[in-house]
């Protein structure tokens, strides 16, 4: 039993799977309309709303595959096949169809585990996601490695033809990783071509954006229109957890070439990052799994239910969260190029996190964040956006 | 084993359960084409698709999670988490998620076990359906009780920002609730503010319409343009069964405010009433859930199988179903408001029920209706809807 | 097991099953731009992804559900009830719901099953696919027989309205099967109406239509307007299977109605027709199910997973498809009619094919297919088109 019931054939030939999970959440935003022009948010969404499996047959071939019907659409997660335990390691599969190109501690982990309700800003401004193609995955109990070559992914898989292609690669090391202790370092880098579209030559460009107040249900306020035709981003992490104590943090530099329509010769340079640190006010740690790399489930010592007395995890935590896609602006502003377009929201945004998370079970938790953005350049400069979001999770 | 197995770990503390339905639908409608314009429906849809689970984790920890795939979209239906068990009641539990707002005791009955094949008019036209918010739901053998409040729902979850809100509360009681007899009385209370949208001021407004004949495939003949700021509604319940013989019935009135920019202080005030009465043919009983206060599972005490020599459960059934949207109509109309609106289909609809149903099996039900509606008012008055429906479900 | 458990309660009255499949294609396509003026294909995609359950209640009572989310939207496949057992041969169901039309053997065949990664040309053309109806379904160890009569699909069902209908019968005979042998003859029929919409009495007319080079990702280069208000076609099926040697071929030949206001009395008969042979490397055959007139799962001896040894079965194949969409395209073009239309790519496909099969284990596999199209007829004459394309795929 993991939530849902793991059930398999006695030999251990075949194992099978439901999965799926749930997250409740509620956003009240200030988006200081004063400068930004988009009004308050209060709101409520299911954030997602998963169903899946998973399993094995032969031993050997594993598959995942879940969709997420949040907002009433359905948006394909992991679906791949694996041939796994082809090495003596802990995990050791070559992989075909979507899943994640693996770049950043944060996307690895499962948005059931992370520390904050969202991810860091850079992650979504820099399009870290799940694509369709082949690749390697291994790790053991010290490190982890994963690599692919991807085209696009299940929204585009019909239109986007002419040889969009992405490239990615990532090691992590983690020296200490026992009961009390862990320490985890890693870098990833990932190059992608958007490929050209014989009849527009402009949707399929990249564009990079981020949500302020790192809240889902805000507006985004420093974003590019669409302009890259291809981009090389690298990616350090680190984090080091030691029993109730945690830190972590990440810095991803990404240059893209902007398409010479728009802008000959630019080639603008954005960055993000961002350091947390939390603490468990009960006895609990958080759960490292060396062998991708990434952090796993909570599992409470002393889990909420009925006449067990238990009062889960209680864990604070704070963040400094930066996204900086400023660079080159003016360059793109100023080209006179047949299809130049503005660079309007190309700004900073600088956003503080408080975050209160109760572990109620290993499969059921409470969320809780305080958030300020500020925004610097571009045409929301100076506006200070403030948020606060809950999420009630399940997950099986 | 309900339909799907229900699997159990040995200490109960984990539980998990696939469901689902399939509803497979035959409509024919002449729907008076010479006063209403609308061509006669000659069509067959699946009516429900729904694939979904249902579990606990940690004895106290409930989750029910549903999608609706019919036409080929996906809406979310149930999909909550609940904190179960903390009162010593057969039903006590606290829900965060999506799920029904708990007016009405047709629409807390499942769509699986209602006498005809559509509920009634005012269901439709009051909006009663899921949201996403909080609630508490308890009950026991001769009581329930639910309260809830709200935001909007998967459907809208990403647009309808600021400050949309539902309250809803109900109360029932079955002071008689035996094997043979069951009696039960119910009120319930909703309050809803549509929130204003600041870019369009217009379509967030609630509107109330209902379509024909009782029937899906059926169009609207009367119904209201975008036009509720907010609304109050309030619904009264009555029930009893005795043996094979049951009534039902329901009165439901809703106020709504009007947009000033529409027609300001015009006040209409709805309403909604039905009354249905049924018999089985067989020895059969409808079986009621006082803990929720609605009706579930008919169970045929000799179900249809080869062998098995039974014949199922045969119902016989008439209903009387109005909606009455005609009031205010004129004042809309008359409105000189920046954006008035006109209230063209703003009337009554009288609609006669005959239904069979043949419970074949616990899960499996072939359902026949044979309806007539009658318009009065608006633009459709006098037409003179007719309608024949066959349905064939299962459920798992 | 049977990939995923086949739970099933101990007396058999109730059995679940959860299934699903997962394909992950790349696709190179050099579309001949010089004529056709579509640029060259170089894509990846999720072909097919899918969920669903199938189950009994009350030992006769079966359904099934499916919905594919290839491409981020839902699609629903088989979603039936079945009354079953109801004759004492392997296969007697009354079905109700959406399931396939009984159109062709390689229609019938499942797409986890069939021998190149797309089925021919003619099954899109014709349109032969799941639809919402009533049918049954026998079959024992030397013959099959399918009827069914049907309404529109999910895809439709709100909106094709007036008596669109579709009755379709087939029947096949196997005179040999057994280990070693299998001969396969069908024939089946299909009558369709389109129905007509009040609006537009255009958009519910059928067109006819194929990609190239038998790949998913290519572009249509023979294809009609939206012409027929109803159809007839016939097809012949034939195989013979001689352990590791197979040959398969089928004749479809399709008479539509052009509707009169497009051009009058014009009623062009479209064909299509495939002929394929394969050839085990290893000692392997095809799996064939009489009671479903169909071919089923191969199973590869000596299937392949660490420590097994085995090699999995090789299958190499050869396929020569035509289409054929030609046949009253002058008189099309030439019509007055006031809705008149042009037949501008109304052509014939003529496409070969050469397939390597790596059937892994079971429910694991591997294809490859390198193809060749030429267009004859219409804008597109001379046209060349050729592909590669390679799957991977998995089922539970």
């Amino acid at each position: 039993w993991k939530g849902a019931p793991e059930l398999s054939s006695s030999d251990g030939k075949f194992k099978f799977k439901v999965r799926g999970r749930l997250m409740g959440d509620f956003n009240s935003i200030d988006q200081d309309e004063a400068i930004t022009g988009e009004p308050n948010v209060n709101g409520v969404e299911l954030r997602r709303a998963r169903l899946g499996v998973e399993g094995v047959v032969y031993y050997d071939w594993k598959y995942k595959f879940e969709v997420d019907f949040a907002g009433d659409a359905s948006e394909v997660k992991d679906a791949y096949i694996a041939y796994a335990n082809w090495a003596d390691w802990e995990k050791s599969e070559i992989l075909i169809g979507q899943f994640k190109t693996a770049n950043s501690l944060e996307d690895m982990t499962s948005s059931r585990f992370i520390t904050f309700m969202e991810r860091s800003a850079f992650i979504e401004a820099f399009g870290i996601d799940r694509q369709i193609g082949t690749g390697v995955w291994a790790g053991d109990e010290h490190w982890s490695f994963q690599t692919g070559y991807f085209g696009g992914n299940t929204s585009n898989q019909e239109t986007w033809f002419d040889s969009e292609s992405t490239f990615s690669v990532r090691g992590t090391v983690a020296p200490i990783n026992n009961d009390t202790t862990v320490v985890h370092l890693g870098a990833n880098y990932r190059h992608r071509d958007a490929g050209t579209s014989d009849e527009t030559g402009f949707a399929e460009l990249f564009r990079y954006r981020a949500r302020a107040a790192d809240l889902h249900l805000a507006d985004r306020f420093v974003q590019t229109p669409f302009i890259g035709e291809n981009d090389d981003m690298f990616v350090l992490e680190g984090a080091a957890v030691y029993k109730r104590f945690s830190v972590q943090g990440e810095y991803a530099q990404l240059e893209t070439n902007v398409a010479p329509g728009i802008a000959p010769g630019v080639k603008p340079t954005y960055n993000g990052w961002y350091i947390e640190g939390s603490v468990f006010l009960t006895d609990d740690m958080r759960n490292y799994e060396a062998d991708e790399g990434a952090f796993g489930r909570v599992k409470p010592k002393n889990p909420v239910y009925g006449g067990s007395g238990g009062w889960g995890a209680w864990q604070l935590a704070g963040k400094y969260d930066v996204i900086d896609l400023s660079d080159g602006a003016a360059a793109i502003n100023a080209s006179g190029a047949p299809n130049a377009v503005m660079c309007e929201e190309c700004g900073e945004q600088k956003t503080w996190l408080i975050g209160l998370n109760w572990w109620l079970t290993d499969y059921t938790a409470l969320k809780f964040n305080v958030t300020q953005s500020e925004i610097e350049g571009g045409v929301n400069d100076g506006a200070d956006i403030t948020g606060f979001g809950m999420r009630a999770q399940i997950d099986w």
